[in-house]
Formats: C-alpha cells, structure tokens, sequence
C-alpha cells in the first residue's frame, strides 16, 4: 500500500494535457523543491513519511501554476479577441463600438497575498466601455483578469494592473475594476483559547478605474455601481485608496504581530528557503513588500510544528476526566445524547502545505448523573489535532478515537471543512466542500440516534465567507 | 482593427502551458472545423464575416478540450494519490483507513447532452468509505468525476461511470454519487410566442452507489444524503432508475418535437456535417443515443437562422407604431418613465456556437397623451433579435436603436446573461454573468432618470437556474 505518487514534472499530465516545461521553469520548480524540504524539517517533520514525502513536488507544482501570471502576456491574450462592431457612434451613449458599458461580474479568482504567502479569494467584476469600433471576447475579460492574479498580489494593485493591462490593450473609452477580496485570518496558536470573537475573515473591496472611470465621481461609476448593486454589493464598503497604509493582511495587523512576537524570533534557515521560493516563482524578494514575508510566512507555519501543543493539552486532560465512568456495559437506554456543534478548527493539509478549515461537530452518549464533558476541552482537542499538518480523514478519526476514549466509547464526529487545495490549485473548485464522519460504539449501529445527530447539525457553516 | 485571432493549433496557450497535440487530434480538429462551416453556410452565414471567420477554429478547439474525458485514463489520476491512513480496523464506523464515510460537495462541473450536444450544469456530491486503510486526495474525486463528465453524457450514466471507476480504482468499502443536473431549455421561434410558462431548464437529481451504498435502501445512504441535506438538497427529488423511458434532454420530449416537426426535415448535408463532428470526439455516431442527435441538434440550431424571424416582426412592427410622435423638441418635463423588466430573451453565441440567455430590461420616455408601446411588442423586437448569431453587446445596441425609432429617441436598454461560453470552454467561469447597457437620447445626459431606472432593476433573474 501507500503513496504511488513517482511522476516527474514532464510527466504530469493536467487535464489530460502533456505540458511542457522548460529547464529554466524546471529548474526553478526542483528549487521549490529543496526549499519546502527545509521547511518541513523544520517543522520537525520526518520528509520520508509517506504522506509528505511528494509534498514537496506537490507544492512546487501548485505554486508554479499558481503564479503563471510572471510568464504570461496580455497581449497574447487580448490580439486574438478583438471584434469588430460597427454601431452607435463614438458620441451616443459614450460607446463605441457595440453599445454601451460591458460589464463581466461575479468572476471567481484566487491569488497569493505578498504579505503571507497564504491564497486569498477574489470575486472579480471588470466592466469597459468600447472605443473605436471594437468589442472584446467576453472570457478574455477574466482571463486577463487570472494573468495579474497568478502573482503574488495585494488588492488594490491586482485592481491597477488589470484595469491598466486592459486599458493600454484594448484601447476603450474606460476601463473598470471592482475586487471583492477575502483573506482567511488563522488565530494564532497561543492566542486561539484566549480569542472567543476570532474573525475568521478579512474582506475588502476595492477598485480601479481608467479614461472615464478615472474620476471616481463620474457617473460612469454611478452606471457601474448600479449593475452591482442588485448583485448584493455594497458600496459603501468600497476601500478608498490611501485611506489606511496598513495591509490588510492579517499577518501584518498589529495585534496579530504582538502575540507572535512572544513566540520567539524564527528560524533563519526556514526565512532563507521562503525567499528562494518567492525568486524561483520570479519574483524579487528584495521588494519592499516581500522583505518581511518569508518571516512572517513561518511564523505562521510554526504554528503547525508537530509537538508544539501537546503539552498544553495534557493539562486540559488531567483536569477534565476523572469524574467520568468509563466502565462496564452500557444500556442505551440509560444515556442521552449531547452534542456541540461547530467548533471551529484551523488547519494545514500535509499534501499541499496549504490551509483547511472549517468546523467540527461532536455528539456522543452518557448516562445521567455523569458528568458532561465542557465545550472548552473538546475545542481543545479539536485544536489540538487541527494545528498540524493534516489530513481531513485523520483529523476526524483522531478526534473520535480520543473522545471515546475519554467517554467510554459512543462517539460521533463530523468534520465539514474549505479546502484551500481545492480552489489554489488545477481543479479550482470554488464553493466545494468536503464533509467527513467517524462514528463509535452506539452510532456504528443505532440508526435512530445516528440520525438524530446528523438531522441536527446547522446548515452551511463550513463555506461562511466563501 | 478587426480580428486578429490567427492562432493555429500548436501555436495556442492555455493558462500559459503550450499543449501538445497529436496528429491525429489535429486531423480531428480540422475535420470539426470543416464541419462548422457546413452548419454556418446552412445557417445562411457568410463564413468570411470576420466576427465568425475564426468560429470554426474555436468551436473545434472548445469542443476538443470539452471531450477531452475521452482522451484520459483515471487509472493515470488515481495512482498518484492513494494514501496510507492507519487507523479504525474495518470494522469499526465501517471505515477502513482514516474514518467513516468521506463526502466532496458542490463540485461545480458541465458536461455535452449527448441528445442535443448542448453544455449541461452538474452540482456532483461524490462519497465514499475507505477500506484497506487507504484514502484518496480530495482532489482526486473532482478529477475522476471530470473524466466522465467531459464527454457525451446523460445524468445517469455519468453518475454511473463515476462510481464504477472510482470503485475500480480505490476499492473501498463503497462509493456514492449524486449529479444534480440542469439542462436548458430552449424554447422554439415557432412557439416562442404561444408559451407564456415556458419552463426555462429541466433538472434532474440522479444518484449511483457501489458496494454498502448498492442497496439504495441502505442505511450508509441515509447518512450521505443527512450530509447533503443541510446543503439544500431535496431528497424528494431523486430520480429513481427505470421510472421513465424517456430521456431528459428537452430536445426529446414529446411537445418539441411536435412544434419542430412542423419546421420540416433538417438539411442532410448539415446533419452529416453534425456525425462527422461526434465522430472526431471519438465517439460512434451509430451509437443507439446518437443516431438523432445530429438532427436534433441541426433543428435546434435552425432557430437562429438568419432570416428567419423577419417577416413576423414586420407584421407586428406595422400595428404598433402608427399612432406614436416622432417629431419635434421634446421637453423632458412632459414626459414619462415607462419600463418592461424581465423580458427573456433566448441567443446563440456566434463567436463559439454556444447559447446565451438572460432577461432584458427596457426604459422608455413619452410624453403623456402617447400610447405607450405594448409588452408584446418589446418582447417580438427582443426576440427577433435573440433568435440570431449574436454577441451581447450587439444584441443591447440593436434593441437600442429600434427602440428609439419608434420611439423618439429617448431609451435604455439593459441586457443580463449568463452564456455558455464562459462555463464550457477554458475559463470555466461558472455563476458569472455578463450585464451591457446602451443609453440614447435624454438617458445620454438625465442622469437622474437614468438612475432612477438602473436601480427599479430586480435583481438577479439572470442567473436563475445557474
């Protein structure tokens, strides 16, 4: 049994496509390579295990593909899709070719944030206004849109480059850009317990606007405002350009950077693999913007360290279960059913070295008069099992084998969980989700009390902010 | 100026990853081209116009990537990605490897009616309890279900094959599946006009399972669909294998093909052109669910003939305008805001021979003591324009002016649709949508009255079914 996983670069096929890969690109990907592996070690991680030991050609590959934008044109884009559409005249209804404002909306994207290293999600809307008789091909609105997301972005410049890309090539009256942005904000492994209001979400929306959109005041943006506004976007929570130097990265806010100073400086063997990743990806890792990422992208990691939370669970432990009779036959009669619902987890896919999360629910059988168990001790085990590296299987086995072990043996877990992996790389799946359960003693064969359980779970948790 | 898209096979990227391509797809690919242009000069199209000169190229190009699960093995997907995940022995939670059953939701997919070779929505849910203390990448399962999904399909068959290669591959203790599957529903020009509740998609919800989940009364089942439940699934709405003969495809129910029997015989030269297509997909044109469908899909594409329309739309243009004044300054104090929301229209993509449909919305000005113009009127000008080789931007620009012909001058016309192109080619944009406007006269410079009609706009109708 175990990982077949053996294909080399030149031998993967995507989407049934033979790519090709030059030694440059080669070379920089092997590079990824040897960096993640340093990066695992330091995580204390054995690289030879057989669920990690591709991660690294995994990661490499994701991240090549991932910032394609560094090796695309938009022009090669853009040459092949201009239409002609004789029409209105350039004055009428300020349009050019074909009528009026075009507008793409609701497009989905993901990018890598500079500050983090970490993906985010971009619900795009790009609209123009034709000039000189020519219309562009609807799709290559959203593919020039992908070339300037493939990087390593921040919002508000992803918005100017691709509202100047596509003014300069398509030479229309205006060109104009609305990004919904959303960034997953990780608690903090020393901070998780202490922080009941955790937001698990930084959004924000920002714009661009070229030729008659460049004032933000024209009535053009009010046209554009309007055709978004019934699509369920708030103006009012437009970012305004210069509002705030801070970024809206979660790992440069400064209660997160206070808390993770406490942790201790990190490693400088682990900073130095992160920015040989970000040159390989073709990047300068000397820009003002990257200088800090590869510190703040392992502090973060750090936070999956195999053993870091151990101890500090044990505590938990030794308080929490002496009371409970974990003895003897048990009649089903006897016990009642408690569940908690979603606990949220915070996790890190050893396939792909990329974020999961999402909740945990948690039902299991004791009899009256024994104590039932804190909400507080089972979120601690949820976050114990949660903040390493991980899979969705064994994250949910492991917190039912731990609970009935504590419980005396009739447990059910249920994990629903976004998987980065699922969006960031080939497949792109946005909105999909991945739902797991384990189930012991009683739930195994009580079909009733199973599917009291399940009935019970709350709806759609796991995709908040997706 | 004009279209520059001369890209030939080899020369084309995708998400900048030149692909190889064999002689033999190419000989494919050039044959489908020849193909295409059968059907645009059966259309009455001239194949040297240069909004459709490079259509042939890119409709072979979209329907090869769109069957490329005809070109793919799942042995290749699968072999990469089997993990080891010691844990509950395989009888406990009836899981093998890393915990009970393991569910994937909401991948959003397409795939071609094999019917009527137009593009279908799929919301797959894919399960499946491990065994033999393996499990599969995430990933892996969206893949799988994409091998099948890309090729000529119908819902039950592709929820089929899924299951039976993933059981094949993974053997584990049982695989489940659930398509929910949408088909548009075009109505026909003959009948467009006669059926105010035409129902705009069929939808279907077909389910597979293999070994615990082979028996449907299984209580295994009971959990996957507990784990759908609370995403919106209805259960109810299962179909049940064998409990209709008939096939889903609207272009097979008994009431199109009536209205399309009186058409009259589809044009054999196209109809050849049409198996030649399918089999350069790789597919057996004599294949029992093939042998109608290049009629069908001929009689279907009938509907945007050229010329078609015309006359009817004389007829109705010479009863409705007599009474209304054209001439003159207008004040526009004495004149009204007249609007007609939601006008459905139905259009077929002349860039990549793909539908694209949605809602028009019409804002007019008259004066008070002027008729105003008839519901139905709007609608056989929005048809007549629909029914044709389209891009949107036109099709909003030609309502436009007609409109303001009739009308005076002062007119918005604003355009909602979701198009095919944008799901079943590349860039798999799936719940965007495209909005155009085009503004003449006092909705030029009246910004209030612009915006008064911009925001009366309902919301969302566009992307009703999607």
């Amino acid at each position: 049994m175990g990982c077949y996983d053996d294909g080399g670069f030149n031998d993967e096929l995507e989407n049934g496509v033979r790519s090709i890969i030059s030694c440059e690109e080669e070379g920089n990907r092997a590079s990824i390579e040897e960096a993640v592996k340093v990066l695992l070690k330091g995580l204390g991680e054995d690289i030879n295990r057989e669920g990690i030991r591709k991660t690294p050609f995994r990661v490499a590959k994701a991240l090549h593909e991932g910032t394609r934008g560094y090796r695309q044109k938009v022009k090669d884009i853009v040459e092949g899709a201009l239409f002609p559409e004789a029409g209105l005249d350039d004055r009428v209804g300020h349009a050019g070719g074909g009528g009026g404002l075009v507008i793409v909306r609701d497009l989905d994207l993901f990018s890598y944030c500079e500050s983090c290293l970490l993906p985010f999600q971009i619900k795009c809307h790009v609209g123009y206004v034709p000039s000189g008789q020519r219309v562009l091909g609807l799709s290559k609105l959203s593919r020039v849109s992908e070339v300037f997301a493939k990087r390593l972005q921040e919002p508000q410049r992803l918005a100017d480059e691709v509202c100047a890309a596509l003014h300069q090539e398509i030479k229309p009256a205006g060109v104009a850009i609305v990004l919904q942005c959303i960034h997953i904000h990780f608690p903090d492994i020393e901070s998780v317990f202490l922080d009941s209001n955790h937001r698990p979400w930084f959004k924000m929306l920002v714009s661009s606007g070229s030729g008659v959109f460049e004032n933000i005041n024209a009535y053009e943006w009010a046209d554009f405002y309007s055709l978004l506004n019934f699509r369920g976007i708030n103006v009012e929570k437009v970012h305004v350009r210069g509002s705030s130097d801070l970024s809206w990265c979660p790992s440069q806010s400064s209660r997160f950077a206070k808390v993770s100073s406490k942790i201790g400086s990190t490693s400088p063997v682990m900073a130095t693999a992160v920015a040989s990743i970000i040159k390989s990806l073709g990047e300068d890792p000397s820009r003002d913007e990257l200088v800090g990422t590869p510190s703040r992208f392992v502090r973060w990691l750090m936070n999956f360290q195999n053993s870091n939370f151990d101890m500090k669970l044990n505590g938990f432990l030794l308080g929490g279960i002496d009371s409970l009779n974990t003895n003897g036959e048990v009649n089903l009669n006897d016990k009642k059913l408690h569940s908690e619902m979603n606990l949220p987890f915070w996790s890190q896919c050893e396939h792909h070295l990329l974020p999961f999360h999402g909740v945990v629910h948690i039902g299991y059988l004791i009899s009256d008069g024994y104590i039932r168990i804190g909400k507080s001790l089972l979120q601690s085990i949820v976050h114990f099992y949660g903040f390493k590296l991980q899979v969705q299987e064994r994250l949910t086995r492991q917190i039912a084998e731990t609970l009935s072990s504590l419980l005396g043996g009739d447990v059910i877990v249920v994990v629903e969980a976004s998987h980065s992996c699922m969006i960031s790389r080939g497949i792109e799946k946005f909105g999909s989700n991945t739902a797991t359960i384990a189930m012991l003693g009683c739930f195994v064969t009580g079909l009733a009390i199973k599917a009291s359980f399940l009935e019970s779970i709350p709806s759609s948790a796991a995709t908040e902010g997706q």
